[in-house]
């Protein structure tokens, strides 16, 4: 590499030439919003896990779609996709359950979603706390 | 209904042909060995979240098969589907980091399970305790 009078410049140049490529690439692979690439699957969708933020237990499992993820960061609201209603689901619209969101983490393939939340009132529509209040046991 | 003298028999018999065609149902929707009749999807598989027993986290996100269920249950060792192998997965039995199975649980609609475990090791591929180290955050 040249240097000119400075030493500087061509090494500035350098950086401008890669760094318009990298943008346009990262525009392309990550999307709207999101630091982390989701891999949403073949439906457009990814597993949620829905965790107590205070007492750590697991509440429910639903899916998520882009729109909901997205809607999920802007509210500070869970809202998932109805795989049965085809439809966004904000979470405790009509039960006023509603779950507020303190963390989302996503795991190591990208591939499913972990929302840790406060939430108002029971997960499950059966009225439980948890919607996991059943354990399989084995026929004796 | 008839009561004899002793005013019992009848409501004897009537217990007992009630008991044959529930017995019969049960033996037809109930998958053998489980006493939770579990909904898998097409693919036959459920997602299975796994979660530390001692210490609440969220530890990954797997699936199982009826295969899989089972042989958690018998050996108390946590196996799955996997997805891109297409082939039973004793978790740990090359890495050593064997999961405990301390408790299986189902939840409401029955399509999905919530092992609570004692890890032997990490539970991440990359050495991470938990699949989801990273937390999602909004571009700004």
């Amino acid at each position: 590499m040249d240097t000119d009078s400075t030493g500087w410049t061509d090494i500035h140049g350098l950086f401008l030439i890669l760094s318009v490529p990298i943008r346009v690439i990262r525009a392309i692979r990550v999307p709207k919003g999101f630091m982390i690439e989701i891999k949403w699957d073949e439906r457009g969708l990814v597993p949620a896990i829905v965790q107590d933020a205070q007492s750590g237990a697991v509440l429910m499992l639903a899916y998520m779609n882009e729109e909901a993820l997205r809607l999920t960061q802007e509210t500070g609201e869970a809202h998932f996709w109805s795989r049965s209603r085809q439809e966004l689901w904000h979470k405790g619209a009509t039960s006023g359950n509603v779950q507020h969101v303190r963390e989302i983490r996503v795991d190591c393939d990208a591939d499913t979603i972990l929302l840790k939340v406060d939430p108002a009132g029971p997960a499950c529509h059966t009225g439980e706390y948890s919607c996991f209040y059943r354990e399989v046991k084995r026929e004796t």
